[in-house]
């Protein structure tokens, strides 16, 4: 691809002058977007272009952008579809380097559009024009108090650490807004529109360097450059910045909308799940989820260690302890030591669970919170502390001071992070940010559904973060491409084999005589299979036989293979058979790879009903090591059967990561023109794993 | 059980006259209770007493109820613990019926404050005293604006249709702040507190048939009469009421909460599902999802049909889309007649679909939402329309006064319930509400995520209703005890038999001779099986040989039987052999029985790894019908196995549940005194069903 490296998008994201080219009173989007610079206080240079050189908006207006008295930093082109390409060459010949584009009209709205787009983009890139759109709101910089948007800002937005990036305008706008009402503060909010130059990938990558962006939180419809955005994403892990995404298209119909929305087509969304696992991305299903979740990791960073939570409320502890379990929340038990010190402190307490229901005593003596906060948070396994009580808001709500201050002292009695939690969802405006300053408290979040899954997602993504750091070099590694172009099961078997994979030992038999000859140098019973790299379904034409003991039965079975074959193919090429030792006992795991968008992926499974009926796979883009071929195990429905399961012994779990690992590698070393290899089965047992048939298909085969 | 008949709670819940006993000025309880009265306009009588006859609150008081001018209706009683007894003889001897003890220290403290508790609800019931508590906040009736509780009330409260019941006392504050900053109106909040006399059953069933009442939405942390709670949830369904219920106890912690919190114990939770499914009560996990829940039910009743939503965001119609799948709602595709309509209005829509995406042409022309929202309610596949829209909030949001009141005509424009959806859940506050009264808009819910899982929930509850009034007559019956007492598997299976359930036939051969004549009257090959009631694990002990054919090995099969069992049990009873056909092929299921707090319950599922490894099993309360059988068959996640798999036959589905419906109600006709009834295997076939093998197992055996 053409992509242009102009890496660096700190003037884009940070003008200190902008040309609103299409300004007019006439327009809403025009006052919008020009109110907003007093609204927030722009400091920049703020010039008006348009047709007819009349002013607006109070200013005076030039007809084209070359008589503007210097080089804006950017243009904001909100001119009608057809004048588009004017504006953006008057724009381009100013010396104009960055255009960001609202007009609609483009690939959203179909074949003619997407023409009409691609043609825009090809001008401006051979210009060296970086674009933003069409069909973007903009985007907002709250950090440097810089709006080039119409959405409304307001004089009293929260500035911060969050960083919106959406596909959607009207969604940007829904997820900012919900944030702030949730006091949360915003470094950006960038509407990303049609993407037709650049992505949520290289906008991420931007975010990943900004000073004042802690957490990124996405929504999208679609990937456009899978490869930048899974760079983005590890560029942000390792910069220790969350990407929290809420991507549509889980379902057939929501993929049908997108395509209608934005020209975007979403691909399968297993995938993404794949991508998420593997580059740390945190996914959420609901702009709440999305926002709380982003809420959280502003105020924790990553969590070293479990949660302690505490409430006055028995049901409220109650339904933390069920929410826990089904987000997988770890609530760990207390240390001795800390249930010693709990027990000094509230004598009469009975059993002490996490959560903590420090009852009524703490309303009665609210330094109790102080005190149980601060013993929490030196326990070895705890690495955030919580307490559930509810923020009071304007009007009406009961302000209780002393709780307050003493919960906010206990929050950050030490290094632990500490939040405290409302127990249903409810905002967090300017009375309560007040409130919060003035009695120390440093986070709220809520309620307690949102606050368990958020906490959920914040401690598997500081694990996760931990081993990515120790796994990327590995995992980033490039395979060399290899010459092999196996195509039969025997030169499959014997390339998997060359690659290291465990493969089992295979005879090629052309003929009877050297059927019986192989039967013998293996010493038991045998399978036979048709060797005809033709055939693939090789069972459904009676072209395998099990369990071959002797002479006269293996040169019965031979024969009748070769019947059989030739009367199902009667123009394949066949080699005979092969002939290979049988195994009985063992699981079966179905492990196959496949091309996609994402690049090559692999997924691994247990044979049987559990991939037919239960669709019981774990899928990874590849390459893969060992530790993400174990996670793909764990994550099967069937993994218990790995395990040992009526009385049969488990299999060797460390040998079939490998296998995995090793047959991925080897699919990758084949390069681009490999549609599938297929180890079907891998035959695991508790002495090891071997693949008892293989299958490679080309796309030019 | 010693339940006191005072079916009618009316005067309990709607007194005129309430004295108030422990009334301090030193009292923060006190001075909150009492301070409700004013601020709700509580317009009955309202008396103190304490011990002193000290005046509190600016009012007198007396020593003793039995000075007070009148009986009054109701005594609330929040005297220390210690003083309660005696403050309760007070209130009986003056003739009060109805107490609510706020006091705590009983149940929930563990088996000395149980005692105690015991005691005190002895006492009151001898005296026929209606007690709701102890450890109860009180109730507030906002209908009739009686508060009995320290909660705030304020005075801007919203009166409406949905009751609260929660045995939690903060949880009750909680969920009632949370529905009114939702807009929605409340008849009642109650708190059931330790529920040693009024329980949650009790309280349902006075509020299925309270008039100010639409919608019963429960926190609970146990069941304290099961039988009690299923006649009043089906009270409550019958009167057309929903029951929405946030139960704990999910898990092993929250139970273990839930015994320290109030002396509850949660019983098994799976068995509340299948209450939930069979009375058709909505189970939700949320605080936030029961109020949303309730909210949408108060407003649009039952739903009769799918639901059609618009919005003017792209983004927010794929979150629809996505959800909607994952939450069940059905979106149908609508009309041709509807499409046609559609394309008349808006010409240059590409496709259409539910949920449907009106772009900014609805801004530009927001008449197009009144006349879309028109077409889609007269669509006769649509039950409920909605619309995406942001309803404005006090403090900056802009407000559309002509989009909003298009939308409100359009949302009402049929006798189809209409609803408006905030994008992000947000409050609707007085001024929004101000704004819907004056613009026509009857009701709004909101976010996105949680909209869409009401709008599935109300929607699956609408169609059981449906179906529940079919069959209560029949579900509701109760079965002949039979004075059989099946034991040994012969017995067991001729029982099941009598009782019309499909049963292989089985012979009895005491004698070598006499299984060999059974073979010849089978006339194929056989099973043979060791006879004894004393020995239940016949395979384990070589008691089982399958698929035998003539006489020699008959004979060698019944005496290697009789010595495997003789080796085993060499003190048992045994009866020979039993011999029957065998059966080849076909889907082994499992059905078996069992007591609970609930009552027999029965579960099924298919036999092996699915039920050892996945434990897929579907639950019920006894007794069923069939159409509960077949829902229980659906429920199974093997469930596609029973259509055919890996081109077996489909199972007889009918068979099956039929089968399934005389197994419980043949266990249901042994009494309380039967363990478990299982069949084990019950073997499926597209011809029909058989019992092959079953086991009863009594309490006393």
């Amino acid at each position: 691809m053409d992509r242009p490296v102009s890496g660096n998008l700190h003037t884009f994201f940070r003008p200190r002058s902008i040309v609103l080219v299409g300004a007019t009173d006439k327009s809403a989007w025009s006052q919008l977007i020009h109110g907003n610079f007093g609204a927030m206080g722009y400091e920049g240079q703020v010039w008006l272009v348009n047709k007819r050189g009349t002013p607006a908006h109070g200013r005076a207006a030039v007809t084209s952008c070359r008589d503007l008295p210097a080089v804006p930093d950017i243009a904001y082109i909100f001119v009608p579809t057809d004048a588009v390409r004017e504006a953006l060459e008057d724009v381009t010949e100013a010396g104009i380097r960055h255009a960001l584009i609202l007009s609609s009209g483009y690939a959203e709205t179909g074949a003619d559009g997407t023409e009409k787009q691609a043609g825009l983009i090809a001008y401006a890139r051979d210009k060296g024009v970086t674009v933003l759109g069409p069909n973007s709101l903009g985007f907002i910089n709250y950090a440097d108090h810089i709006p080039v948007s119409p959405f409304p800002v307001g004089k009293d937005y929260l500035k911060g650490h969050l960083a919106i990036v959406s596909q959607s305008g009207a969604t940007t706008n829904v997820i900012a807004n919900f944030a702030q009402q949730q006091g949360i503060g915003l470094s950006y909010a960038i509407a990303t529109g049609n993407e037709a130059d650049l992505d949520t990938a290289r906008v991420i990558d931007y975010l990943a360097g900004d000073e004042a962006t802690r957490v990124i939180a996405v929504f999208a419809e679609t990937i456009k450059d899978p490869a930048a955005f899974r760079v983005a994403a590890r560029k942000a892990a390792a910069a220790g910045k969350p990407l929290i995404v809420l991507k549509v298209g889980r379902t057939e119909l929501a993929s049908q909308l997108a395509q209608a929305h934005t020209g975007s087509v979403t691909g399968d969304d297993r995938i993404f799940d794949a991508v998420c696992a593997q580059d740390n991305i945190i996914r959420v299903t609901s702009i709440e989820e999305l926002v709380v979740t982003a809420g959280v990791l502003v105020h924790t960073g990553p969590i070293e260690g479990g949660v302690a939570i505490i409430s006055i409320s028995g049901g409220a502890c109650e339904i933390i302890a069920d929410t826990a379990e089904t987000a997988g929340l770890a609530l760990p038990p207390f240390a001795d030591e800390t249930r010693a010190a709990l027990q000094a402190v509230i004598a009469d307490y009975g059993a002490i669970f996490n959560p903590l229901d420090v009852t009524g005593a703490a309303v009665r003596d609210p330094a109790l919170f102080q005190r149980i906060l601060t013993i929490l948070a030196a326990d070895p396994a705890i690495g955030l502390t919580a307490c559930v009580y509810d923020m009071p808001r304007d009007g009406g709500d009961f302000v209780d001071r002393t709780a307050l201050t003493c919960i906010g002292a206990g929050l950050a009695a030490s290094k632990t992070p500490g939040i405290m939690i409302n127990q249903a969802i409810r905002p967090v405006g300017a009375f309560s940010q007040k409130l919060m300053a003035e009695l120390g408290i440093a986070a709220v979040t809520g309620g307690l559904d949102l606050a368990v899954r958020a906490f959920a997602a914040a401690q598997r993504w500081s694990e996760r973060r931990i081993r990515q750091g120790e796994r990327d070099a590995g995992i980033l590694r490039q395979p060399h491409i290899s010459a092999a172009r196996p195509a039969s099961e025997y030169e499959t078997l014997a390339y998997l084999q060359a690659k290291g994979a465990p493969v089992i030992l295979v005879r090629r038999a052309p003929t009877a005589d050297e059927a019986v000859e192989a039967w013998r140098a293996i010493g038991g019973p045998v399978v036979l299979k048709i060797a005809s790299s033709a055939i693939q379904h090789k069972s459904d034409i009676g072209g395998v036989r099990l369990n071959l003991d002797g002479e006269i039965a293996i040169r019965d079975a031979f024969a009748a293979i070769m019947a059989a074959a030739r009367a199902a193919y009667p123009d394949a090429a066949i080699d005979g058979c092969l002939v290979a030792p049988m195994r009985p006992g063992g699981i079966e795991l179905f492990v196959g790879t496949a091309q996609s968008a994402w690049g090559p992926v692999i997924a691994a499974g247990l044979g049987g009903v559990w991939i037919e009926l239960l669709a019981d796979t774990s899928l990874r883009l590849l390459p893969i090591d060992q530790a993400e071929a174990r996670a793909m195990l764990d994550e099967l429905r069937a993994r218990r059967i790995l395990d040992g399961y009526r009385g049969a012994p488990a299999a060797d779990l460390a040998a079939v990561a490998d296998a995995i690992c090793k047959i991925g590698d080897a699919a990758l070393a084949l390069g681009p023109d490999l549609v599938t290899l297929e180890v079907n089965p891998l035959l695991a047992r508790s002495d090891g794993v071997e693949a008892l048939d293989a299958l490679a298909v080309w796309s030019d085969g």
